[in-house]
């Protein structure tokens, strides 16, 4: 494409094509439903590359989507069509790990579990671990405000990230927060995680390190019913313990998880929850006989306490295994992202069901429990007609519902272009108008990552076709 | 005043006052150096009258300060000459508390430890705790992101909001947050906390409360070297304890406790060490142990354990009282905050002796040690010729150093009108760019508390007479 001839000047030829087999590989992020075909990809190795590119990219108002391994499951690192993917996974160096200050800087395109594997000779590590970390990158953790399975104990990734070196969509660098644990300032750092990258591209973060827990106590819990399960979360927080993760999984997600990695879940059980203690051996020997009393009250019909490392990692398998797992059970699927207050976890969950059997569609349910996250797999099948309508309006109900209980329309995923039209129901107008307002002040001519989690047709390069209401309002296209 | 009689009729005539005698009571806040008097005082008794109130200011271009008990110790709550002062401490209405979700719903005019008040049937309290709980609001938490001792485990107030409504610089009334503990968006809430009033007033407040630490154990160690004072932080956290707290104070300010509050601290001690562990009875048992440790390899001379709740609140007297205490060594001090790096603690305190002795000055210092926020008190005269100066350009070696050492130029006492200068010293002209810019997204006609955190003569209307660098810039007026 002519236009893009500039551009070009930046990188050698291999670090920027424009080849229809390549972009293919780019289409679509973990949100699989959706595809866009974006004019070319560039693959910068520094910096400096990166802050050129943005420049070029605001300069001639091309839009630009910055990704790292294209986890995203809310269609936030889709192609933008006209517009350019800056890969950032070639800018994986850790730049420093400070055991003394416990502080590690990296640029975007790491792997999350490589953080903690260059922490771990000092004992520290990166806490914030969504089931993806072997795989996605800090800089997508960053845009997405990722969690995990121990959100609960340690919260989200912002918890994390002390500082932020960015290049905005404006083409400044900035630098937000710093290595200093006490803050100053409002918090930008804490802003920018959770952008979903229409802020600009961070070039280096700083992330706090914490000591590795010294020891693990994880207990899988079977039970005949998803509401005694739901109600022992309750009964082990109100106990006092604090757990670094409470995991939940329902019949079906078993039904997957053993299919595809056999993970030997106790035989029948409607749900098991997975409670993993954390510390020194003389608190978790206190807190596992406390937590033996709280479970043994819950109606539970199975127990198993992990012996070693190898068993605990056997028992996380099936967890962390559970949405790709689900895809066995179903051609296609959608993974949703919504929470209610832990107290309604029953009652949300039994809403669930009902909404599912009227819709005709199976709902699969693993939960980050402790913290009310729910994430409902609804399965349909796409070669039906109309079926991933369907299944788009069940999740909406979902989501209607998590707004109406209190909740969040996502705990981790982000708003993406998938659930762009929820937003206005959770926030009112002003609100509305004030996020846009912070929005312009990073990126006036809307070149980063337009088109995603606000609604709206202002990405009007985007290809338009086909009946979903995205679709309809300009802001993906599907194959 | 003319311009004002628009305004007045928002009011009944006992809440609204231009009268001078009234006006003097607002004139300061906790950093005394400095005084202005407004041209009026409001006192909205709900968020009608603020939002009414902040849309008159925006229409007719009228600066103004909101306050609450005006304890800030960097000036940030003081008036604006031809601006008003809005004062919220009628807007003290707890709204609710929700034990079953562990939030409580406030009015920015709510006391600190009215919160925990408020929570403690339900076995829940507030964490932050700064050490004017009892008389400061959670608005100016909020406003200036405030610490506490107890920030070294459960970090500032931006870790204890969940969501802000306000009414920004615009009169827009907004929603950022909600009553989730996960995530959604950017974090507004975030951004709002430390903002020290430039963006709006918070008008509700939704806060996350933790449930009560079961049980304390506080120790206090006595040492004839500050240095070991210092290294024994270190080796505390080295030693994978963390303390809810962890506070050190020098001779100097332990003589000032003494004279002023009779705390009993060990006698001839250059520094002592105040360390509590909290939590279950058994979790405590093991950490003590462990504790004991950890400090006999650190040359204490005097160690005592608080036998009880009283003897507790006895030890913790003689900390909490040490700013004021402090007053009775010398007639005027200056109170800095600034962080370095833990590990670099010792050293720092050894500087700041050295600009001490070099300037002159006698300088005590007790710091929120966990977290290597240091609170020097630079003693000086007034009334002797040059000593504020003196003082002054003493606490700026120490910001500097603070900043050369990788650390911040606040920890909790925010900018304000103190330390503006210093921020570009921190932050780069596209940072400072970039920042004032989302500043103007909240407050496009700059209403909101200018002259505060961002230098810059950008409040013309201040009175401008005196020969401090600070009144220079025309930013405020002492008399």
């Amino acid at each position: 494409m002519k236009q893009l001839q500039s551009l070009r000047q930046i990188y050698p030829p291999d670090r920027f094509t424009e080849d229809a087999a390549f972009l293919a590989a780019f289409e679509s992020d973990g949100l699989t439903a959706f595809r866009q075909r974006p004019l070319a990809v560039v693959m910068p190795e520094n910096a400096d590359e990166v802050i050129a590119t943005v420049r070029w990219c605001n300069e001639h108002r091309v839009p630009f989507v910055a990704r790292g391994s294209g986890t995203s499951l809310s269609g936030g690192s889709l192609p933008i069509a006209d517009g350019i993917v800056i890969s950032l996974n070639r800018l994986k160096r850790i730049i420093s790990v400070d055991p003394d200050q416990r502080i590690a800087v990296v640029e975007p395109g790491v792997i999350n579990l490589d953080v903690s594997a260059a922490a771990a000779p000092h004992g520290l590590y990166y806490a914030p671990d969504p089931s993806s970390q072997t795989i996605c990158t800090i800089g997508g953790n960053v845009a997405f405000n990722s969690g995990g399975a121990h959100c609960l104990k340690y919260g989200m990734t912002s918890n994390h990230v002390l500082g932020i070196k960015a290049v905005l969509g404006t083409g400044e660098v900035v630098t937000m927060g710093g290595p200093s644990t006490d803050s100053i300032q409002p918090d930008f750092t804490g802003l920018f995680c959770g952008s979903e990258g229409l802020f600009g591209v961070a070039l280096e973060i700083t992330l706090r390190l914490l000591p590795r827990p010294q020891r693990f106590h994880t207990v899988l819990v079977g039970y005949h019913s998803l509401k005694d399960a739901g109600d022992a979360v309750s009964a082990v927080i109100d106990a006092g313990l604090l757990p670094g993760a409470m995991e939940i999984m329902d019949a079906l997600s078993i039904e997957a998880a053993e299919a595809a990695v056999a993970c030997g879940y106790p035989e029948g059980a409607q749900a098991v929850l997975i409670v993993e203690l954390e510390g020194p051996d003389e608190k978790l020997q206190h807190e596992r006989k406390r937590l033996e009393e709280v479970i043994a009250k819950t109606n539970p019909f199975a127990q198993r306490v992990a012996v070693d490392e190898a068993d605990r990692l056997f028992i996380w398998k099936g967890r962390k295994s559970a949405f790709s797992a689900v895809g066995r059970l179903s051609p296609d699927f959608l993974v949703q992202d919504g929470v209610v207050p832990r107290k309604r976890l029953g009652e949300a969950l039994v809403r669930i069901q009902a909404f599912a059997k009227e819709s005709g569609l199976r709902v699969a349910n693993v939960f980050h429990a402790g913290d009310g996250n729910l994430h409902p797999l609804i399965m349909f099948d796409d070669r039906e007609s109309g079926a991933l309508a369907r299944a788009e309006a069940l999740a909406g109900q979902i989501l209607r519902m998590c707004i109406e209980m209190g909740g969040s329309i996502t705990g981790e995923h982000g708003v993406g272009v998938e659930k762009r039209e929820y937003l206005p129901e959770m926030f009112d107008a002003a609100s509305m108008d004030f996020m846009h307002r912070i929005r312009q002040a990073f990126d006036p001519n809307l070149i980063c990552n337009p088109g995603k989690m606000f609604p709206g047709t202002e990405a009007p390069a985007l290809t338009t076709h086909g009946l979903h209401p995205l679709e309809k309002s300009g802001v993906i296209s599907r194959e």
